[in-house]
């Protein structure tokens, strides 16, 4: 029997999975028995399949896929969270197997989307949701079961990576690798899906639920992005022992979860710390195992084609074995969000100030009156008339004291100049 | 329906899967559905049973697990190749799943298991025998199928990257951190398997024999250890930009495919040379995904017990669904080894010279006799009287021709003295 396959969307991703059906379908069924075929491809132009080579399977109407008797399994890889989403439902409803990349359709739609697939029989797939070709969720829904997940940190967006090391490396400024990253395709026009941390959030949402047995949706991660990120900030952070990394974090306590995307200090010893450029990884500790990582490239054509492509030979091997879809967990933790106010960090918090005498004093009251213990403060001068730069480093603080500092901070007369405070979680 | 699952060995990896029934048998129901059952575990004595509070479990007869016909999967966790095959094969002949960590077992019997287990209808599974808790198993026969597999670089060995750390971040002889490593329990007293590399041989045959699906033995690894090695030797390696691993790898050309333990120098820029002390990591490059790579605890209670429930669990979910046992891949291809003579590579090599006039002339005249383009080459004296090190860098050279270089240089008369030459690969 030959499994057949049904590919929407031939962009990056889908056209590189052409190329591996291109590549390896021989070798699917004599090294795995698998046996699959590409029988349809659907884009808004013929373009994508003629490129990769598969003019005659184009078709402009995807309802051609998601309700063809023949077809077994359907590759979502057009992105967005609209005609997608009505793509992956109307193939479930089809009684199609789903296999997507769509981190932002799984973070917003993923409980709607399952629960569909499990009436139906059918199974959604998407390893290349997160971590372009990582292995992180099989990992997590299968090797490391054994474990009460903990702890997740991810460096889960290659645009930011990019970004971040340039700047630490060669002291490009923000807005020149950003412009730079744009040229070169990694970010969009409109950058605000990689800066602000939105893309991170709907991957760490994608394992939080995972890894907790537990609903995260993309709109309960708190995040914040590098915007105010400058290579002053970095070349302090390494002055301390640190790189500066976007980390989206997911974190089980007694209390209940939390589930953030923020830039952090990371120490320059932590194998996080030296996954530079486009690199993705994402480190796990769980109660038996330990610590774990996983690393590898978040994007690109190939390496996201090798995870969806993984999913779809996953899919077929068990609809050739008669076996049921595996969903594998069955998120019935439903843990708690713990209250964030009450977490603990240390912190790196940089203020534009007003330069005279009487500001130095006066902020640093405000950290005394919240009880806020600082480590470390260093105040330089900017090139701009009268403005200076005051860098605390605090010990271990609540969240909500922290926050209180910056409130009443911000409410002192003729303190802060210039852009708001930005603030750097430094983590163990 | 209960799986029962029977326990042979409960010494540090046994006891850790005691540990892990303990704390999470319930979690397994109500989080992925599956429903095991410790039933039974054997050891030479009842200690291991009692401390991790199962001794009404005990039985000294092994054969009552193997035999029993209410056991559903055996773990084999006693080590050797002796007592633990008869285990295994009695267990499979029994018609039940297994479940080992064994390396040895599997890198010297895999074929014969595993044909018997096909034949029996029966799963074997082995994600411990590799890198600890480190999915790395798992990984390579199912998220990464999509790929041909070219190349495999692993620090495998947490003994001896532990030496190697220790050597080269504090300068401590070979022979101190050896002892300091038995001390700690890091090393046995007889440290053959680690710091000659029999330990990574076994690993590597197994990672390529998935990874090439192609039968791949320990003794078809070609293998040199660490004992030769020098904190001289390190800290030329670190003047130069590099740290020095003991790697395991595995490659695959068109010519055919080389799989060897050796120490390396390994760019400080890459992945694998920030993997220190006992950890472990496995850095693959496929054809679409291009690198990717898996680090954690190489070894130790919890992190091997992770994976071996790891395993115990999706065996025991196929059980549960009536599903038939997953062999992965077929070792169908049958590649052959490349000629090593063949391999490119740039090393480093050090000998141990008399110190007097000509020495240097009649060893270069060796390597230029032999087309071999040196790099660099340092001179030192020695503190022993009348000896001189002299180590070269070669630019990419035939083994062939470096092998020849050195049985030409042992031949010169009074040229070397002390120990032989030491050969350290340097890679890309």
């Amino acid at each position: 029997m030959t499994v057949k396959v049904g590919l929407v969307g031939t962009g990056t991703v889908g056209g590189g999975c052409i190329d591996v059906f291109n590549a390896h379908t021989a070798d699917f069924k004599t090294r795995y028995g698998i046996d699959v075929e590409l029988v349809r491809v659907c884009a808004r132009t013929s373009e994508g399949a003629e490129k990769h080579g598969v003019p005659e399977l184009y078709t402009h109407d995807w309802h051609k896929i998601t309700t063809d008797p023949e077809i077994d399994i359907v590759m979502e890889l057009m992105g967005g969270t609209t005609t997608a989403k009505e793509v992956v439902m109307e193939a479930l409803e089809n009684g199609k197997h789903v296999v997507t990349a769509n981190k932002a359709l799984l973070a917003a739609y993923g409980e709607e989307i399952e629960t569909l697939a499990a009436e139906k029989g059918c199974e959604v797939a998407y390893e290349a949701s997160v971590g372009g070709g990582i292995p992180i969720i099989g990992p997590l829904k299968h090797s490391l079961i054994a474990n009460d997940i903990n702890s997740i940190l991810g460096i889960v967006n290659g645009t930011t990576n990019y970004m971040l090391t340039r700047m630490a490396n060669e002291g490009i400024s923000y807005e020149d690798v950003l412009a730079d990253a744009q040229a070169k395709g990694y970010a969009e026009a409109d950058p605000t899906a990689d800066v602000d941390g939105l893309d991170a959030a709907a991957k760490i949402a994608i394992l939080a639920s995972i890894a907790f047995n537990t609903r995260v949706t993309q709109d309960e991660v708190s995040c914040e992005g590098i915007r105010s990120i400058t290579t002053a900030d970095l070349a302090a952070a390494a002055d301390m022992g640190y790189a500066v990394k976007l980390l989206a974090s997911a974190n089980r306590t007694d209390a209940g979860i939390d589930v953030r995307v923020h830039p952090a200090m990371v120490p320059l010893d932590h194998p996080l710390a030296g996954v530079n450029g486009v690199f993705n990884a994402i480190y796990v500790e769980g109660d038996f195992i330990g610590p774990a990582m996983f690393f590898g490239q978040g994007a690109g054509s190939h390496a996201t084609a090798s995870a969806v492509m993984g999913d779809v030979l996953e899919v077929a091997r068990r609809i050739q074995a008669g076996e049921k879809p595996q969903q594998g967990n069955t998120y019935s933790d439903k843990l708690p969000f713990t209250n964030t106010d009450d977490l603990v960090t240390r912190a790196y918090i940089r203020f534009t100030v007003e330069d005279r005498p009487g500001v130095l004093a006066a902020m640093s009251a405000v950290f005394a009156d919240h009880g806020v213990s600082v480590y470390s403060v260093i105040q330089r001068g900017k090139n701009e008339q009268d403005a200076a730069e005051v860098a605390y480093v605090t010990h271990s603080t609540r969240e909500g004291d922290l926050r209180a500092v910056l409130e009443d901070i911000a409410k002192l007369d003729h303190i802060l100049a210039g852009a708001a405070p930005t603030l750097i979680r430094v983590i163990k």
